[in-house]
């Protein structure tokens, strides 16, 4: 939510299964199926107990003024197809990817345990939430996953003057033997779009290097990137070029494999107050008990033990398994204004 | 060849398929078999033929230190094992990547065209030449590819202070309809290892942010980063995290997936001389004809047109080929000793 004063009105903590319960009656009373509200609810519910918060609750917003536009079907009924034995195919049918994403999940773990590798291409779908909750499951389930998103033209290729890339990130998760999966969820722009919208609403200007204003300028202004701006590809100043070249490579895949739409191609003109990217996602996953490395979630053990020997501080996605730790404990902590909107539109 | 004088002679200009013979008759007088030599030589020559210096006859003393230090198995006969219906393993049994690859090129392209994808998991292998050459080809028969490979502790991860993961180059190919396939090879470090060691020979300063020293102090002195220092990951002043993560990716996929050793964990020290990274190497293959997305081939250069129109001044690759048409047309242009120290290895 972004009413600016909720960060000026006492916090509250909500239990995980009430936000999620509140925030599927959103979904539900605001254009979508009670099956797509439960997987929306519980994303953004995960999201926002995970202190992922440009993904959490920040996002109710977008969706119900997306939903409003008629820009995507809160109802649609996405359609599976077996292309090939490693090959699943989804057509979202202009709905969100994770229900999507849902309908094919057993079938791609079955597909990958089977060959040893598969992969879903969802195609016609929205995707508007934090990348890492389409692989940390599959890690649960023993498998190596690897996801990536295309989204909408925001960040300039390497080199370019115009956006037309995607903030495009890829989404990695491996198990660990005796922990929770060691996941990671980057951007391959210089800054998460959901970020550079916090920094807008909080008034903290980017580092440089991370963007340009309408004119193609270098800005540190969040507000210049949002209006008619763009972001950069990662990578510093001598290496963006790497960041553009990755994020060449999730349009490639999330869109062209799948058969969605790249991320300068939808044109959601007719619908004001869309904010959701109509595009394409590509998720893979192995099998490693079918690799001749033995226990592979051991060894990631080892690797997660060398890499503390070596001296990192923090391991990627930990911060989140800890802020998770904490909410389920004491619950998610909103501002209470927040919380009283979200209720107050669970009744709307 | 890193004989400083060579940039003082006059320049010769080799045909390719001479300079591959050569380079082949120097790889069996120097301890391989006539296949991998053949594997090794094609591969060297390429690199040099396409510009791609730091991975060209550059490498040969390294390769012959190797060889000589009895570190690698320049005879190896790679075992192939089927192990899932997308899985192919392969025990490159002390030898060269190269030759392993080439051995389970074929059944890996079936298996993508049967499957929709299929991997390829090296172990027991050395990789010491660029990564390109091991994805091109596979986008020439009308797969995307991705390969990764480690390689050794010369990169410190985010936010810690000692050498762990290898350079780590993740490679990509997609065919493009008309054109060449697109291809990228990038090191998850700052820099590729190659490029240190000639940054060293021509005493140039490395940018900022690239390296540390044997303190683990920041430093642009690529002598000072090869002598007990360390690379840090891309990704520049606020996002090296990302190309650590990436790395860390890199370690897990090519090595605990596939049975190798992490970049941090052989040990050569008993065999002086020897420069190759004894590793592993993860090769994933998608057919997109599987795909629900028509024309894969074509909207990789529908996307290709829209870089050029948003100002990318040069494609992934683009060099590459570039130089690569005038070698075929011109020759291989080598300094004249250079040329002449290959002719003498040769025969030696």
């Amino acid at each position: 939510m972004n009413t600016k004063h909720a960060h000026l009105t006492p916090t509250e903590h909500i239990p995980f299964d009430t936000l999620r319960t509140t925030l599927a009656h959103i979904f539900e009373r605001h254009g979508t199926s009670a099956a797509v509200a439960a997987v929306l609810a519980d994303n953004c519910a995960s999201a926002e107990r995970d202190g992922a918060h440009s993904h959490g609750v920040f996002r109710i917003p977008g969706y119900l003024s997306t939903l409003a536009s008629g820009w995507v079907d809160g109802h649609a009924i996405p359609r599976v197809q077996d292309m090939a034995p490693g090959f699943l195919s989804v057509d979202a049918c202009n709905g969100f990817a994770q229900p999507a994403y849902m309908m094919a999940y057993d079938a791609l773990v079955a597909k990958a345990r089977a060959n040893g590798i598969a992969l879903l291409a969802i195609h016609n779908s929205h995707h508007f939430a934090a990348l890492w909750p389409d692989v940390e499951p599959l890690a649960r389930d023993g498998l190596v996953a690897l996801a990536l998103v295309n989204s909408m033209a925001c960040v300039v290729p390497s080199g370019g003057t115009k956006a037309l890339f995607g903030t495009n990130p890829i989404a990695f998760a491996a198990p660990r033997a005796g922990h929770d999966p060691l996941v990671f969820d980057l951007a391959t722009s210089a800054m998460a779009h959901g970020d550079v919208q916090i920094a807008a609403r909080e008034g903290r200007p980017l580092p440089e290097g991370f963007g340009v204003d309408c004119n193609g300028q270098p800005t540190t202004d969040p507000r210049a990137v949002l209006d008619g701006g763009a972001l950069l590809p990662f990578g510093g100043l001598h290496s963006s070029y790497k960041g553009s070249a990755l994020s060449m490579m999730v349009e490639l895949l999330a869109a062209a494999l799948t058969g969605g739409h790249f991320s300068f191609e939808f044109d959601w003109r007719g619908h004001s107050g869309a904010q959701t990217p109509h595009t394409g996602e590509l998720i893979i996953a192995i099998d490693p008990a079918k690799s001749q490395g033995r226990g592979f979630a051991q060894r990631c053990e080892d690797l997660v033990r060398a890499m503390a020997g070596a001296g990192q501080q923090r391991l990627p996605g930990e911060r989140r398994y800890r802020q998770r730790a904490q909410s389920l404990r004491e619950g998610v902590a909103l501002p209470a204004a927040t919380w009283a909107e979200l209720q107050r539109l669970a009744q709307a």
